[in-house]
């Protein structure tokens, strides 16, 4: 007999594959509908591009795409990146960039820099789940941001994070079109927490996953530039912007990036090398040769794209949804976030629906650090057609009917 | 003013640059003859190969070749890795196979996994520095492992760890054609190794980068096959493998595994979902394509290639070195290591061979966990041609013939 269990009490108890996982494995059935993942279409996938961009790369050059390369990323890809950051309203050069292997690894990395056990994180609650598990392997509490007018005094947050043993250590959220609610936060909200931030003298997290895919309502400047603004220059900056071509080009690749003050990105480059050398040099290589030639244009295809199919949600869920559930309208990502009646159970919500009529969702507890909000769920419209949302809607919204009468008999 | 290296004070500064790094900036300079590198001679690289598979991959398949995929890694390829680990006497299923991105990222993981501020790591000295900067990030201390005959007992370590305030969490090592040394711990060796994890109830990593080279002497069994042969099971060891396809056919796409008792790997999917998700989809594709076709000519063709190298190395140091120096005779891998007089200082010597000689190599302190080793340094054979290591030697031979003559002048 071994102890492996007992010896991993360390931290990957910490670390426990969660319900989400579990349950990601039904959709391999193929009659469920599902509204579950998180992932782009491929449909979109630029391949052809993708195809000719490794056939070029491997050819005359391969000595270099095939060989190791550096830590920081490949600087063609940081150039464009710089370009495309201008584009934005963020000033800066090669050195406040690195690429890292999709933007999950990000969040590790900056968690590994600044986080020890027992320290604090500010985040929204619902969050992304991937950021809460990417953090936790660093062992820290939660404490909650309110960013639409919710927010606690700097004091506050910093004698909560006194209370538990540690310091406030960074804040993490997503302004565009979050995973999991859809929602953004208005430019006066935004400028108040890069203020917040620098008040509490902590980097904030800014997931941009989603940025590129707005297809409704107004542009609203990233945190990023919003703190350039305030500050006159990127190395003065407190934000620390996570970028992905996962939405906008294709996930396999795993080609993300983090753009910040340049001693931010020095620390790291460090990290980088002794966790994993680098990313693929050449999946960088043919990043960045389809981005230069398709970018704008696939974020166009994904935005006629995927407004469609959140308008077919937006009226799906109008047409069959009962009296008592509301939900975000997004302007751009891929999910709605529903509300049930304060008594419904998202988790046992989804194991009737399972079992009854074959639809699946992801119950929006799981994105909360506390585990609260049990009467939510994560809609996702990035990936099923017109048919699919028609049919899984009009479903649903039965089931959850059949439940609010269920309860209300049961209450009388 | 910013204070963000004052706020790095948490990890980072555990984690400079190290002056290796710095050193090779140097080696752009089109001059310098270079025995610093450890990487792989781009000639090897199975180019058509790749670039057919990656062809292959990016027609009908596309779609799952471009898509986010499962952390524990691409199926097909842990199937053939099942059989690739059979052929090295270790039994197993897919079910105790990890794909990482490089074998360094496993390093990391598992560094995350089992290692908290204070703990200790048995290591050799010298050992991997890659290795090194990997577990740093985790804050841990080092005790010494002298395999040959020089382990202290299971008791002595335990006390040294918990006078430091922690425990001996892991041991690491390469027990093949070690980096930096070259060096092969024997069959009975390794057998005390696995012992002596067993006794201390803790995990021994096996570094196997460099496996696949060997070009001379017998093959040993791997610590893996040995613990195997020992408890009967992969599932009761103690050995976690960590290989790597940079070595035998690209490094440039980052694949690696890991193979160990399945407690092992179901943490380390855990961990990397919540670090990068899963290492690109289309690269352990392409991998397991070329490896499926070409892996055992790749090896017969690199053996060849590197014993050649391996022996222009050992005449031209025969040749050209004074009394007084020794060094090591690999049975594969890609560096010898030499032992300068005891008074002699490896940096110092590399910063005159720079400026007097344009000869680079890595100085050897950078490999010992408490900097000790400063008259050793590693001199790599799988890059540089005969010519290149024909000159080398003889200019650093004459270096280090005049540096010896000074100190005894400067000593009568």
């Amino acid at each position: 007999m071994n102890n492996w269990d007992a010896r991993y009490a360390t931290r990957a108890n910490k670390m426990r594959a969660s319900e989400v996982r579990e349950l990601l494995k039904l959709l391999d059935q193929p009659d469920i509908l599902s509204f579950a993942g998180g992932i782009p279409d491929p449909a979109l996938f630029p391949k052809d591009a993708i195809r000719s961009a490794y056939d070029d790369h491997l050819g005359e050059g391969a000595d270099t795409a095939l060989q190791y390369s550096v830590s920081e990323g490949y600087k063609p890809l940081r150039e464009w990146l710089v370009r495309h950051m201008a584009s934005l309203g963020v000033a800066c050069t090669i050195d406040n960039i690195i690429i890292t292997t999709g933007s999950q690894q990000a969040l590790d990395y900056l968690g590994k820099l600044f986080v020890s056990p027992g320290d604090t994180i500010l985040t929204t609650w619902p969050t992304y789940l991937g950021a809460l598990q990417a953090f936790n392997a660093y062992e820290p509490r939660y404490d909650r941001l309110i960013p639409e007018g919710g927010n606690m005094t700097p004091a506050a947050y910093r004698n909560n994070a006194q209370a538990a043993g540690g310091e406030v250590k960074l804040a993490y959220l997503t302004a565009d079109f979050s995973n999991p609610t859809g929602e953004t936060i208005s430019r006066n909200d935004r400028v108040k927490l890069v203020d917040l931030a620098h008040e509490l003298d902590i980097p904030l997290i800014e997931d941009a996953a989603y940025q590129a895919l707005r297809f409704g309502g107004e542009n609203v400047p990233s945190l990023l530039a919003l703190d350039i603004e305030r500050e006159g220059h990127i190395d003065r900056t407190r934000v620390i912007y996570s970028g992905s071509f996962s939405k906008t080009l294709t996930p396999g690749l795993r080609v993300g990036w983090v753009c910040a003050a340049q001693p931010v990105i020095t620390k790291l480059v460090l990290i980088k090398q002794a966790a994993d050398l680098h990313s693929p040099t050449i999946n960088q290589m043919v990043i960045h040769h389809v981005a230069e030639r398709h970018f704008d244009n696939q974020v166009a295809k994904a935005r006629a794209h995927y407004r469609e199919r959140r308008d077919h949600m937006l009226e799906a869920l109008t047409r069959h949804m009962p009296a008592g559930v509301t939900w975000t309208k997004p302007e751009g990502g891929m999910f709605v976030w529903l509300t049930l009646p304060t008594d419904m159970d998202g988790a046992a919500l989804l194991a009737r629906s399972i079992e009854q009529i074959r639809v699946a969702f992801v119950p929006g507890s799981a994105f909360h650090a506390d585990g609260s909000g049990r009467n939510t769920i994560r809609l996702n419209f990035s990936l099923p057609g017109a048919d699919t949302i028609e049919t899984g809607m009009s479903r649903l919204g039965a089931l959850i009917a059949s439940e609010m009468k269920a309860d209300k008999k049961l209450a009388s």
